[in-house]
């Protein structure tokens, strides 16, 4: 049940949040359904003003009722009960749409629950393992080449679900028409080898390369490398516990500050969502996700000719801000809240990480995080514009 | 030389800044020229890494030396001596770029010195007036009219000064192509008797109407009305000191988040920046500006039949984050620190604004804050997606 | 694992740290011996420089690892080790103090284990009960009466131990002469319902009862009562859950603030440790204490026509900041240092709680808080200046 | 108007709030008088909460409103009609009691004022003279001597003004009588030379010589010597600019966590005020106080064979926190507020300093500051427990 900092949670709120989610906005829908406990609405729900007040974020690590194992048997019965309903094909289209956005939303907290324990785990000082045997890939390395493209009109996002197409999420809707200028983007993403060269180049203390915010929290907070890394910069601590940095995958842990800093002091910049989705958009959603069972980013086993590693590894900061696409529409409801009100401050990440479900993303997948986010699987990807 | 809050300067700082901007970029580069000291680089830089370290901005208010008397003897030695300069023709063509820049930096200046001034004579029990023979101007209100556009392939943007074209800041270069959606623009900002009405609907009580940030704001600063009105909602603070609320003239003094939140009680957006310049380009850059001396927004004389108030009286908001356009170019050298470091966590505002400077806003300007500023002239128009 | 705020610390944090301070500063002295786990050093040492460096304070709740089932070991191994060496009589005479420092020691974090779960308890929406059995005992109420003493001179303090005496805390030595001028004491602490009427008499809302900084601690944090009281003033959070108040308990969980707002409002002040321990010298050490079982202050089931209620029931705040004794002694070495480098900013506190250990204190004993510290068992007993 | 912390005030607002004091106890009370200005009661009254609500400390800077002059107005404005009334034997006893205090009020903010203007100017990178034209004097050194005593019962304390005696602060009374054990008293205070073998000997790394929380603030604010002195430990800014450092002039603007770090470092410990009170009962006030116009602490120009420099030079940190005497009572009404509500959490200091009026120190006479206040001109004078 520990909480490492605010904007994490602890796992047993995990698995009571997205078990109260099936149980708040489909079973208590359902005739005669009673909830078991109400006063639960309070302790889980996360953010959703329209299902009544809720426990304060930060204060969740202080929830040491219900117990661990009250919250399993919750889980239980919830699970009984959709199971039930499930197969009594009692529940309307429009509740089958909220098990599916439900389904949705707890692959999404396996992710950060993976990801919130590595924190945790890296506040303790004694640095305890998530899993001592977790595989290592040693993938294969290949030097940067750059893919061209032309300026074009593209189509970009998802037709909206439910009504138009399978789940997407209403942030990525509606699909709508981009002109996206020429440019050129990195085959693969910024390794270890090239990061550490930043950082002998004194990347951390040059302030000419940082944002003006970015440079106040290098200097507030002391950054000299990304997170998890040690201070000698030979070694990472991972979920499988501390390793020799690979230099040929993936750097990982970046904020959006470093990624930017890292791309100006690479005479390069940070692709645009746009640039990324067109880039995506024919790949097969394939890569190192948390499926292949590694939860560390990797090289590939053989380097490709073309564009590599665009889904899993990292999540990759784009230099677009998170906004509205023209004729967005939140979805109807208390469910409205689960994206749209976000939409300030944060950065569009693209192509999901070595924790997420490969079934989860897709090539108009759009998650955010501000500025200084650290703790999550980001990395980044170099673009250009074209000479 | 108050500094109210950390976002402010002093008076006697910005008459100082501005003036030392021509002596560290201008004169320091002629030859023979020496600094009257050196020790003021230190004090009055504002953000130039490149330009060495720099007193921290929110500590300005702590330099009761340099006298005003002092400060006043450097502008008027520093103005001699670029009169002189430019009279003997003595400065190449970079450096008269540097003046034409530090020009264009005075005009910001002057805005911000009222804009701080009023905040500064805001947080004093005796709300004092700045001035007290301000003039009043009570124009001619309108109902709301949409006014719509189809889908179009627009150019964005200003050709980049000096090689391209007359003066605009990095941040309108390059002139570019953007794909505009059909919408529809609001012929005039929203007036304070529409926000009245937000505010009587409870608008500031209501969670879903904000962004979740937003929300939180308003709940940790107690947010009820704009910044300046008074308690009953029938008087603002002005520069002029306490007046009747105009219910005709623009609400002035809004965040980001109020804007967003009253669009979306609207049932209406912001419009992007890219909507707003697409419809400012074809008209004159004219309106209630610094030069009018009213030095507070109010309904045009005569309602228009077209858009009205585009430029001048409110900077407005829009949905439009502060990134970079698709090729740009931080200016060469320190000065290229002007605009781009901050682009992070910031909006746009478009044109101009009753305490702007009518020769210094165009079409293109880009002016930026964070979601949470209010103490800027900034207002808001409405947009909609056609239907 | 819980740690509800920083002043708190985890259960799991309060077995492991008492387990350590016997190995650490008792078997680590011993020939042969080897720490389990040096790492732990830094983990559970709770404010000892010579020991080392060691994990930030509000930072204990983080710790997730070493488990509950390592802790519990932990506590065993380092039990049987020490009962070995004691059988063997394997330890010297300074050793054998450590021991006895260590049980007094592990007695504080008795006490502090409920009071920590109480605090972490009332934090959770669910205000879960630490104990459904808990016994309730109605006493006899019984009105106020001064005890009058004349001016003398009164031998304070404890002979310092080890040398001079059995056990007592180094800041309770030397024993010296005070003079303590003529004065009354009230023969019990403040009742429930005595607090009560200086809530409804605006005790809250009026500044001139309060210290400067304790009127500032009322308005920024919204006390209106004491900690754990209901919003109705009629019932009050225990370890065994919401209870209806009882008029004639003593008042709990008062702050020094609010137990010296109060004593101005009576029109009397608080006791000075001296005049304290004048009147409980000649008293035997008895009263409701943790012994007792109910966790929870109460009326004395008789009341008695003397002092009653100096020991247990409630820790009383008195008037004597915590300051050093005349020719007052830290012990030598680390152990040095318990108690003096606390002695900054504190208020004593005299007697004990119902949560106390009845073999742990006595007449000279000290307890030490700051002024805002409403999470102990603490109340306020009354007293005068002579007529 | 400079306000460089909230502890300080801008010099304007001294002014004013003197005036005010006057107007506002004495002025306001008389038949007829009518205030210049009620809204200046809420911008000029510090911290009376009978006499109404008050602006906010830390925001004193910026009252850029009433001007200079404004206030310069007020006093001469107040000042004539306060001439009138004494010389129209217009004020009754009580209210000349109320000038009386006035006075004396005044007397302490004419040392805050060069105070604060010290630390105003130490902020300013420029560092600025206040006077460029004061004496510097190099006094005779001597080596520390001890001066002993016996355990005694000591009168302390001033009988009470108005009605016993001649003025003293109600905080000085009642006269009662103290056990004061046996002890030793330094001649003289601890000098710059002596701190400085301190810092040689690493006094600012080594935790076990620190309070707790004075270790915390050493590492928090990264204190590696006094205030104002320079980092190479040779100089010091003083209220005439940057000056050597006198070898044997008496250190000063140390916290009380400094001077008790030294002490402890010195194996001695400070004195408590009783012991100071009666060393000092019978010396002459007389000393460097700011009527001699030096403005900074020096070693006296001929070293005495007794006591020296107990009065004027530097405040003295004494181990006796702020606390009342038995028998205490605040003054009656709205003035007493002046004194009493001050007793928490601070330290007493003794025997004004360089910049203290002459005339307005004695034996009794009780300053108070918190733990980690260094801006005050305070130092040390060590004490020791008799062999």
């Amino acid at each position: 049940m520990v909480q490492s900092m605010e904007d994490a949670s602890p796992t047993k709120w995990h698995l009571a949040h997205t078990t109260w989610f099936f149980e708040r906005f489909v079973l208590a829908e359902t005739p005669g359904y009673e909830q078991l406990d109400r006063a639960w609405d309070y302790l889980f729900n996360s953010y959703y003003q329209g299902a009544g007040p809720m426990h304060a974020r930060p204060r969740r690590g202080v929830l040491s009722r219900p117990s661990l194992a009250q919250v399993f048997a919750y889980r239980a019965a919830v699970e009984t009960r959709m199971r039930e309903q499930l197969q009594a094909g009692a529940l309307d289209a429009r509740l089958l749409d909220v098990v599916e956005l439900g389904l949705q939303h707890e692959q999404q907290h396996q992710e950060l629950l993976l990801t919130d324990i590595k924190h945790a785990f890296s506040c303790n000082p004694l640095t305890p393992a998530y899993r001592e045997d977790l595989p290592r890939v040693h993938g294969e390395g290949s030097a940067l080449r750059w893919i061209s493209r032309q300026e074009s009109i593209v189509e970009i996002g998802h037709p909206a679900w439910p009504d138009q197409a399978a789940f997407a999420y209403d942030n990525e809707s509606p699909r709508h028409r981009v002109l996206v200028p020429a440019h050129a983007l990195a085959h693969r993403p910024v390794t270890n080898a090239e990061y550490r060269d930043f950082i002998a180049d004194g990347g951390y203390r040059t302030a000419t390369l940082w944002l003006s915010a970015g440079w106040e929290t290098v200097r507030a907070l002391g950054w000299q490398r990304p997170l998890y890394w040690s201070e000698d910069d030979a070694a990472v601590f991972t979920l499988g516990g501390w390793r020799d940095l690979d230099p040929d995958a993936p750097v990982c842990h970046l904020s959006y500050y470093e990624a930017d800093a890292f791309a100006r002091w690479a005479e390069a910049r940070l692709p645009t969502e746009f640039e990324w989705e067109q880039a995506a958009a024919s790949l097969a959603v394939d890569g190192n996700f948390v499926d292949a069972g590694h939860l560390h980013p990797h090289a590939p086993r053989t380097a490709s000719t073309g564009l590599q590693q665009m889904f899993g590894d990292v999540w990759e900061w784009t230099s677009s801000a998170y906004t509205a696409y023209p004729g967005y529409r939140p979805w109807p409801g208390t469910l409205g809240e689960y994206n749209g009100k976000f939409m300030d401050a944060q950065w569009i990440l693209r192509g999901g990480s070595c924790v997420t479900a490969a079934d989860h993303v897709r090539a108009s997948y759009r998650n955010f995080f501000p500025s200084d986010a650290r703790w999550q699987f980001a990395g980044v990807r170099l673009a250009k514009d074209s000479a």
